[in-house]
């Protein structure tokens, strides 16, 4: 997996900041989360290929996190993309976007689908062989969801030696990889633990931006490799936190210790802080391992 | 009157090019025209004050001239603007606009009064003291219109020496400047232009962006100092601006001829030329006083 921030700040795009936008390399897969102000840009800058991103996921309509979308659609549609382009996001958006497409007459080649989402409980919104999209219901001032990017787990991964050993045909190799147990070319059944060994770890990221301090989500989080948190305040303003639904870089870790995470990573900081380190030692006083976002910055896990 | 380029490329937005979108400052006003996605970002690059920005004008409803408009409103209410803010723009932008604040949950606390235009004639669209705004239809695949800026012809300038010899009161210099002949202090009329000299040439500016080659805007746009008319197409992509109905250069250049413009301004360029240049010496081929839009480019006239 590869995570690529786009753009991490709150509020409105500046000079050298963006709104929030990243895009998700998984599987093969590139999904673009969020699509604030300026998005199709950052894109080209980064070099991400409009042409490979399949499925765009939108937390919440507040401009900072969804004004970029009409944009890069209109964009797609002039470089004669043909594939199709899903778009999931709270229900209003589609109005938002095909009112746009109507007025400027310009309706796109390539099919614009939307999935609309109104749940409020944590729902699967994508599956297919290889990855699973889960919604994270948040707790923000309008209807938002963080996403749950899981890869499913792989097959098991044939112990060649113990394989030739046992003497099993090769007609039942694919069965082995997919865990049963097969019989030998003597007819002798063999348990297949031991001549597999176990898939690769599977790996999964959590984004959950907007939100004020929600302890519902540990649950849905539980374990994941990475997670993302907004953490929009430090310390000294943690009043304004519930007040504005977001939360501080403390509640953010404190989410990341309870559901037991491999990697928290920060975003979302207000533009009224110069120094964003001093989140990194404020969510440290309660869970270890942080990194911070910024936009242009990669991580890969 | 100052020109502020904010972006002058077509289509779509790129690292280092903007799409339409420029400041007029006249008589104290700040007018901005067309608002591109990034708008916002370039205006703060600029250090232009979102507040001192009163009226804003909206060729038409293609994304490349209002996709920014969205986002500079939502960050005009961010930073708690009080100021009422006047929008001209073709019929269907307020409810684009509404229709996202509503979603967001966020309306402004000033007053956004849209003023929608649908006329296929040349209108009075804004008058105050000093300026008056009107429309100039234009041919484009949906409804457009650019905008002529006039500055109102100024007040009759004091002759000191000759008001003085003449023996005028004091009191009667009002009515002077604005050009009546006076009774002086021994009760005989002095002629105006005797004691008075012109007020300075009142300036003009026409926008014209996006058209295809129109000979009826001449009429409308007759004497300006400065025209900004599109140019999209090159000489060898004259082909394609009936068709997608923008101008060449050399068009650009016989509508300013026609019109017995001061200068020409061209822009709206295809992405697809590297070199600028081939633009202005295509169109001095028609007309001398080119000049060539660039972002971040300023004009004083």
């Amino acid at each position: 997996m590869k995570l690529n921030i786009l753009g991490c700040y709150s509020a409105t795009p500046r000079t050298f900041t963006n709104p929030t936008s990243q895009v998700l390399e998984i599987n093969n897969h590139l999904f673009l989360i969020d699509c604030g102000e300026g998005t199709q840009v950052q894109l080209r800058k980064h070099k991400i290929k409009f042409n490979r991103i399949k499925h765009i996921f939108i937390s919440h309509l507040h401009g900072d996190h969804f004004f970029g979308l009409v944009g890069l659609i209109s964009t797609m549609r002039l470089l004669t993309r043909e594939a199709d382009l899903h778009i999931h996001a709270p229900k209003g958006l589609k109005e938002v976007i095909t009112l746009q497409m109507k007025l400027s007459n310009s309706w796109t080649n390539f099919n614009l689908i939307f999935h609309e989402l109104n749940s409020l409980d944590s729902e699967l919104i994508f599956e297919d062989k290889k990855v699973e999209v889960y919604t994270i219901p948040l707790d923000h001032r309008v209807y938002t969801n963080g996403f749950l990017f899981k890869e499913k787990e792989g097959e098991r991964k044939l112990d060649m030696n113990a394989v030739l050993n046992a003497n099993i045909d090769v007609a039942y190799y694919r069965k082995l990889k997919q865990g049963f147990d097969v019989e030998n070319q003597a007819g002798k059944l063999i348990k297949n633990e031991t001549v597999t060994l176990a898939p690769e770890k599977s790996k999964s990221y959590a984004f959950c931006s907007d939100t004020a301090y929600k302890q519902a989500i540990v649950n849905i989080i539980k374990d994941v490799d990475v997670l993302y948190h907004e953490s929009t305040f430090l310390e000294q303003h943690a009043h304004l936190a519930p007040k504005t639904k977001h939360s501080t870089a403390k509640e953010a870790a404190s989410i990341a210790k309870q559901a037991n995470v491999g990697t928290l990573i920060l975003g979302h900081y207000s533009t009224r802080y110069d120094d964003l380190n001093v989140f990194k030692t404020e969510a440290q006083e309660v869970f270890e391992n942080i990194e911070l976002a910024d936009d242009g910055k990669t991580f890969e896990f």
